[in-house]
């Protein structure tokens, strides 16, 4: 088993192994992983202790079959992935920030893009081709000024946001995609080219374990890394209580900046980043604003952004039932 | 000569001559008359005054010839006006808290109309199609719910503006045209007819006297009415450096609330407001979130506009070469 080189000089194969394990276990999330492994030292020592919790209490705390961590160690190998640790100096800063941070990821690609500073572009599937345009030629334009663009591979302003990147001059500073699947897992299918093309030239990050298919409740948790990843979110077109305002509001919870490119009212389109701007999103205009605005980030709480009581609805993301069921842009 | 039946009951003739014969005179200004108010107690003492003053100041203050003023008085009255003193009971009480309050105007139609809640909407002259039919909806809808729409009576969002408050269902709260030139001139030609249908509608309202050419250097004096008689001016589509964002401006620094709709940064005509916002304007999708900003404006100072350094230039407005040399919307 390989748990990849930036990793192994950090922890031991049997530590690596047991955090998979333990973070695959039954009701062991994000949050309640990070407090196993404050209570115990580490993941072994956790998962020792994980049948007396359970007996105590009264929680059905049981460890992940070894050979279920085996065989997905072997999927992610088999990907052409590995795995990083929340503890790796290989990380992403401003991710390990997060109360929620994932305590594994698995990633393709070069991590040296995701330690330079970041801009989390989102928006919706069903755009217009407007935004489309707009969102390339931001997210061109950012990364030929030193912004890695992070999105999540999704049609529509997310495709056109790494495509843009990917087409800066002298090679940009790169792109993050984010997938809500296992990193084996090419979503959507028309993405699969993008998908291969950011593992190859970018970086391809993704939480959940391979062979995973994109379902819905797994779009809010991966904007919870697009927006941890990023000094700032920018939202380029969004309707009302579509997934990319929850992906903004997951940006100002975590002090980081919220910025929106605002429309007409006329269109319905513009409306959720009209709203946005309305809650203390900044309005930007051109790449010239979000640089201003990102320029010096030094990873302070500084997000003017204030959220408003209203709750957003993610139903721009695919449907539990059919994770294929999704309006193409 | 009858100056009014509202100011006949607060000042005697002969005071109200004084004081349009004070204004009309050269280097007196509403600043200016009102130090002179202030100072002398009244228009009579402060015209006997006036060529001691000049004879002190080394300033050439000379009154204005009474035959000029008799013609003048002659004009409004054929005109169908009358005049507004600054300390008439009827005098718009908005209006009266700015510094530079006009000292005297002259208006046609119900003086009523400005006494109830008043918003401003400006916007280009040379707009877009949607903007036009939102400026309308708007319109209605504010005069429906209540506000009065001040506007300029400029092509575009302006005539949009007024014409959408005259068609409010039962009549609406009304409209007020606050025009650059004389009550006794229509600018644009185009507009004669809504100028008409204002002042029997509504209220027209001209600071320059009857004559006068609506000159360049009129506009932004103009501009100043329109927002000191609203609670709050909307700019409705704006081009950068426009006209509209002068009365903005004027709008902030009166401590009055400013709103803009926010358009694609594709299209240059939205860049006005959509900098209007970045400087602190409040955003605004519908004629709920106006109607929701200004309910229980209470005259006090509680404007989030910060104006910005930028200088804005009237390059919207008529030339003062030639008034008519506009962009057609």
């Amino acid at each position: 088993m390989s748990t990849g080189t930036a990793d192994r000089e950090t922890i031991s194969h049997d530590e690596a192994f047991a955090r998979i394990r333990l973070l695959r276990s039954p009701n062991v999330g994000p949050v309640s992983f990070a407090q196993l492994m404050r209570r115990f030292g580490d993941a072994m020592s956790a998962l020792e202790a994980l049948p007396d919790l359970a007996a105590r209490g009264g929680k059905p705390y049981r460890a992940a079959p070894t050979d279920r961590v085996e065989a997905e160690i072997a999927a992610v190998k088999k990907a052409g992935a590995r795995y990083l640790f929340h503890d790796s100096p290989d990380y992403p800063a401003l991710l390990s920030q997060l109360e929620s941070a994932p305590p594994v990821l698995t990633v393709r690609g070069s991590l040296d893009v995701a330690s330079r500073p970041c801009v989390a572009m989102v928006g919706a599937r069903n755009c217009s081709a407007a935004a489309v345009k707009l969102a390339r030629e931001f997210a061109q334009n950012l990364a030929e000024s030193g912004f890695v663009v992070v999105s999540g591979l999704a049609r529509g302003i997310d495709g056109a946001a790494h495509a843009g990147a990917l087409a800066a001059r002298q090679g940009g500073a790169g792109t993050v995609g984010v997938i809500a699947s296992g990193i084996d897992i090419a979503y959507p299918p028309e993405h699969a080219d993008l998908q291969e093309r950011i593992a190859n030239e970018g970086l391809l990050v993704a939480e959940q374990p391979p062979g995973t298919e994109p379902l819905a409740r797994h779009f809010p948790s991966r904007n919870r890394i697009i927006a941890g990843l990023a000094a700032g979110t920018l939202v380029v077109e969004a309707a009302p209580k579509s997934g990319s305002l929850i992906t903004a509001r997951l940006a100002g919870e975590s002090g980081r900046e919220v910025m929106a490119i605002p429309g007409s009212p006329l269109d319905s389109r513009s409306q959720g980043c009209n709203q946005l701007i309305r809650d203390g999103a900044v309005l930007v205009q051109s790449p010239e604003d979000v640089i201003e605005l990102l320029s010096g980030f030094d990873g302070a709480i500084r997000s003017s952004f204030r959220e408003s009581a209203a709750h957003y609805i993610a139903d721009d993301e695919p449907a539990a039932q059919d994770p294929a069921d999704s309006a193409a842009c």
